[in-house]
């Protein structure tokens, strides 16, 4: 699978679905064993079984899917094994899709140059999420792919996300020097940024500081988030956000429906990301 | 594997080992299949043969084994496979080695408690480096694990390590915000810290916020720090220092005499280290 030029995809093409699809919806494929329909543990691969039919059944309301590499690690090899299958079937039946390793990696140069090969190269996703607190040379090797998207955590969602980005340095908060800084890298261009939609107002200062870069925005459903209050200071002329929702989604149901259930779920945020699209043109 | 409790290690049994062994020599095994010895390449796992041979042959002068997991997912399935016989083949031939699994993880609360099955359950290592970006609810999960140990970067050692590290913040340096919050977390107690040897200069300030904790150094050798510097600055009663070395000793040599050979630079470590200790008693 080391092909990375098999599926190049581009802003523009993510815009182009964007506005082919009305909806700017992400759907975090956060498979937990304890939490899928009963029916499905007794399959040979209960969690890429999962996601096939999640993925069937949305993949025409949502732009990205974006598996969380926690919840594959936690089960070892066989876990990776269903991460490889599930990027894999999206990749073979859904290409135009943009698809988001969520695995907050990060490390000295030429580690960090593993761990995109890992993603970007052998796994063939279009993006992987990147921690920056080990600073520009750790993120550069992941932009050295100039096919492939680099996501940098700038301001989370969680209890404790502002304990060190909000601390206050003599000109802003680190996660603003975060965003300052990055946008100076090289390839720069081809960085999204994640910040947590629990925190709707501060998206205005972060639009004057990235106001072309897409933004990828967790948290928004079980987390508390709130949609138009997101996009009210987040949208830009390119729509320039991802609205991800994990659990709300594809916990939904917990019988043998559980997928036209999620179906349902997606299909009432991409209604409301239509009319949102259509009021901002 | 799910046996959190087969191996326990905690701070004392480390500090034994260092009295044994007289050193405190930690091995990062960083395998990438384009350094190591060419004869290996034709074996049906090439890393863990190599792996095994550099165990085999410095676990009398080592204290700790610290494989990057970047260089193992780089592999995709087959590379975690080698990472688990790995840490299985240290697990049962050499218990009393302290294993760190080199990941710098970190993610929002229940998704950290996935990295934490991964790696102390599932792979059943006695520890693993955790990023603090994203504040106390991403730490806090690992910590739960109480026999196991949580060692969170603090200041790393390289080129870019003070883009957001050494913002200053209207107090302190936000590596030491990092160091002044974290001991403030519940189980503290088993927290290290990543501190950069490149920047020995700073172990003395680092020592007056965290005194009896113990600081995981890397980037002594290849990287440019000096190992007297370091440890005139960090040590403490217990030692307190891990010291890693990784290509300095890995790839000292190249031929089917490679381990012998690394053997001999981890044995130059170990007697710098034994002179030291005997210097501080």
């Amino acid at each position: 699978m080391h092909n990375s030029l098999f599926k190049p995809m581009n802003k523009q093409e993510l815009i182009a679905q964007i506005q082919k699809k009305k909806s700017f919806l992400c759907i975090g494929l956060d498979v937990d064993l304890t939490k899928i329909p009963t029916h499905l543990i007794a399959k040979e691969d209960p969690i890429f079984e999962f996601n096939k039919q999640i993925i069937d059944a949305t993949h025409h309301l949502a732009v990205a899917y974006k598996p969380n590499t926690a919840f594959y690690e936690a089960y070892g090899i066989k876990g990776w094994q269903s991460l490889e299958k599930t990027i894999n079937y999206i990749n073979a039946n859904y290409p135009e899709v943009f698809t988001i390793a969520d695995a907050k990696r990060g490390d000295i140069g030429n580690t960090s140059t593993m761990y995109a090969k890992a993603f970007f190269e052998d796994l063939n996703f279009d993006s992987v999420t990147v921690a920056p607190y080990m600073g520009s040379d750790s993120v550069e090797p992941f932009l050295a792919f100039e096919d492939k998207t680099t996501i940098l955590l700038a301001l989370t969602s969680n209890k404790g996300g502002l304990d060190f980005q909000g601390l206050k340095t003599d000109k802003q908060e680190v996660y603003k020097e975060v965003l300052k800084t990055a946008i100076t890298w090289k390839n720069s261009e081809n960085l999204m940024f994640v910040v947590g939609a629990t925190k709707a107002e501060y998206f205005e200062e972060i639009r004057q500081i990235v106001p072309n870069h897409f933004l990828l925005v967790p948290g928004v459903g079980a987390q508390g988030g709130n949609l138009q209050d997101v996009c009210k200071y987040g949208l830009n002329k390119d729509c320039g956000l991802l609205i991800n929702s994990s659990r709300g989604i594809i916990y939904a149901g917990s019988d043998e429906n559980f997928a036209k259930t999620a179906q349902q779920e997606a299909l009432k945020l991409q209604q409301e990301m239509e009319q949102i699209l259509n009021e901002n043109n």
